[in-house]
């Protein structure tokens, strides 16, 4: 996932309050307080990570979306059109308990909604050191290899496990060139695309924004040429391990991104595998930490802008600064919250600052 | 995979012909039957496909590995350096048998060696119903994102399905952009090679096949720019969840390719998954089957060489043609068969043509 640097024109807010926060407006919508700390536990990790948008910038959508109606179903464990970060923590935690018994477990969600980054379901294994898999469908941005016309999710694969000095690795990524997210930074900073991010509308490649977002997004890959069919073929099998496998809407059957108009059909899937069932427990991860060590010593091509990283290190490093300076949320993010707490009742915290009042500024 | 087009300076030889013949090859080198019939079954599987770098040619180079001696175990279930193709199977089949009971079934494989094409082994849970998904880790030869050094596989996963009248779905991509075998047709062939494929000894772009065969591979998404850290999180943790999680070796503790000065001790995961566990029988496939018929229907986008495909389709139509026809071999790799088969005794089979006394040439 992209970690976008922080804006200079919004909030500094501690990530407890932010936290708290989220959680008491939920409560406000009917929502019950163990679900709306999984929600709110999920949304923040997106903040705190630098995923600005995955997090709480998506507060007024969900809550458009509960108060669309017909989706009371929110204990249930099963998914029943519910918040899918709860149902999938839940699926997520099935798993992890399963495979103390059965060494690897698998759990799907149906009937699912946005569960949030996926990476979050895999660390939550990985801090248990155990491997974990999350799998998403979602909804069309992505066109197929040769299609002008966008059939499929950029459905998440995201995969964790405990190591060592490295905390997690954590691969948590679209099966896009880039998220649609991205496209649209690119659009505020007035960007030009390179070939391979995105297509226009008639299915050629898309250079500017605009273009793109008038398009459809590549798989992961980009063109025919630099294999862009392997993307395709990755968003594909995730989207039938998910969508297909569980039972839920797949494909272009899936509505678009914070539609109102009906049920999600959302499909998640969750594998965990315990490596102390097939060796002496720690040597796994012994071995990940050695073979991160290897890989972040590693001679460096000339330009490369600093040495190889682990998958998930910018994530952990955004929430180490987080944890320290509070989230940093642009002005647009911060007003929707705003608005939407005074709409419901529930006032955002003033105890939230701009950003140039505090110490990280002035120390990097 | 890629499917080469036939050469048209070599043999065709009939599918029963070049197994029967691969088997009883081996048989002179005491492979025991069983496991002789495993390996010429994936070899020729490869061949069949079109694949004509992962099947028969590399005969030579195998026996060569089993005569250098220290790889006796090969009667054994577990991997111990023997062929990888059978402790495969046998891994695989006990993932396939074990799914009636418990669902989804993870079998890993360690100690072990080549294992020839990665799809045959989820293809093979998908001719049974089941979702097979194959996975491995292979010799150094990709660069991680901002290296210039070869210290990742190219880690195959594959993924593949029961789908309806499509057969089965089956992905089989390397996690490189493209295979090194693409870039030895590149050398062949005079071509130059697109930013994205590989980088030359420097770390640098490699235009041509000769800079990248003195370099690197990238992984899948190219440069950094265009997401190729995506491909190097894939192939990493395809190798976690190969060589780290079995404790075979891992990364660039891989000795290269067809060396045979120490035993290869590679890895594989083999992970199952019974879609009837969890729905109706048959109801999973049906859908898929909606879903692909969805796709290769879709609007297509100016100067697309064909209608959308299906993972595995290309492989399919080759391995009809190679049943038909007999698998087309070029020159080289006969000739490299001819004297195996006159130095151990076992003649090369006569009966094997030239392509072009062959029906389909005038066919298309």
């Amino acid at each position: 996932m992209p970690v976008y640097a922080d804006p200079t024109d919004g909030l500094a807010v501690p990530v407890h309050l932010l936290r708290t926060w989220t959680a008491g407006l939920l409560g406000t919508i009917g929502t019950p307080p163990d679900i709306a700390a999984d929600v709110a536990e999920v949304l923040i990790a997106s903040d705190r990570r630098g995923i600005a948008s995955h997090g709480t910038a998506r507060l007024p959508n969900y809550v458009a979306l509960v108060e669309a109606g017909g989706r009371s179903a929110l204990i249930r464990f099963d998914g029943r059109n519910g918040w899918g970060h709860h149902a999938s923590r839940v699926a997520v935690d099935w798993a992890i308990d399963a495979v103390a018994e059965v060494g690897a477990a698998t759990a799907v969600v149906r009937n699912s909604n946005h569960y949030g980054i996926a990476g979050w379901y895999a660390l939550r294994a990985a801090e248990r050191g155990l491997i974990g898999v999350s799998l998403s469908n979602t909804s069309p941005l992505v066109a197929p290899t040769r299609s002008r016309v966008a059939m499929l999710g950029t459905n998440p694969i995201a995969i964790a496990a405990p190591a060592g000095r490295f905390g997690s690795f954590c691969l948590d990524m679209a099966t896009s060139t880039v998220p649609r997210g991205r496209i649209e930074v690119a659009a505020r900073r007035g960007e030009s695309l390179p070939v391979g991010w995105a297509i226009d509308a008639e299915g050629r490649p898309a250079l500017t924004p605009e273009a793109a977002l008038a398009g459809a997004l590549h798989p992961l890959g980009g063109e025919e040429s630099t294999a862009g069919y392997k993307g395709y073929g990755l968003s594909l099998a995730v989207d039938m391990l998910t969508g297909v496998l569980g039972g839920a809407a797949f494909g272009p059957n899936i509505i678009g991104l914070f539609s109102t108009e009906a049920p999600s059909d959302l499909g998640q899937t969750f594998i965990v595998i315990d490596p102390a069932a097939i060796d002496e427990p720690g040597t796994f991860e012994r071995r990940l930490e050695g073979y991160l060590e290897q890989l972040v010593a590693a001679p460096l091509a000339p330009g490369a802008p600093g040495r190889v990283l682990v998958p998930g290190e910018p994530e952990a490093a955004a929430a180490a600064r987080s944890d320290e300076h509070g989230v940093v949320i642009d002005r647009v993010h911060a007003d929707g919250l705003r608005a939407l707490g005074e709409r419901l009742g529930f006032p955002f915290p003033d105890a939230a600052t701009p950003p140039s009042e505090q110490a990280f500024d002035a120390g990097g």
